[in-house]
């Protein structure tokens, strides 16, 4: 099973093996997705940069893939991570940081 | 605090409380955000259908907001729900029931 990448970009949730946090969301084109399931560690496109992105290439903060499932319609995608350091560029461990209810 | 919405529809994960399940993610447009954070249950916008909805409506399978978040850049959202029956349309507890790996 494949994810379906005809609807372009498509969201990745993290979550963290063992505490279930989730980590972040971020988004993979079909390039990205091949990548995390070939080397079993997470690699996304960002939209405002347009490219490829390694997590925690420069930051040391990387994430080893356990799991990966995708949902129902085949256009979400679940990693779950080993997660060295932490998740968000602002130093939080998850980048849902911000409590509003 | 507000959700981003200068960049569009913005993906919403929902999580059951209690345990941390990841049960689907869906979109949300200002609308939807609004009406979830004042009825405290959730509502989304279909990216097929056009139109807003209200999870559980037809199904009875309504989530009950307890808590609510948003990501670093506040272009993600998390929620935090009690769930009623199962969030998928399939019968299954969680849309993500396809492992890759």
């Amino acid at each position: 099973m494949k994810p379906d990448f005809t609807k372009g970009l498509l969201p990745a949730v993290v979550i963290e093996e063992g505490t279930k946090d989730v980590l972040m969301l971020a988004y993979m084109n079909e390039e990205a997705y091949e990548k995390t399931v070939e080397t079993k560690m997470t690699w996304f496109y960002s939209r405002s940069r347009r490219s490829l992105w390694n997590k925690g290439e420069t930051s040391g903060h990387i994430q080893r893939v356990k799991s990966l499932y995708l949902d129902c319609d085949q256009d979400s995608i679940m990693v779950v991570v080993q997660q060295a350091g932490v998740a968000c560029h602002t130093g939080e461990k998850s980048c849902f940081y911000n409590k509003v209810l």
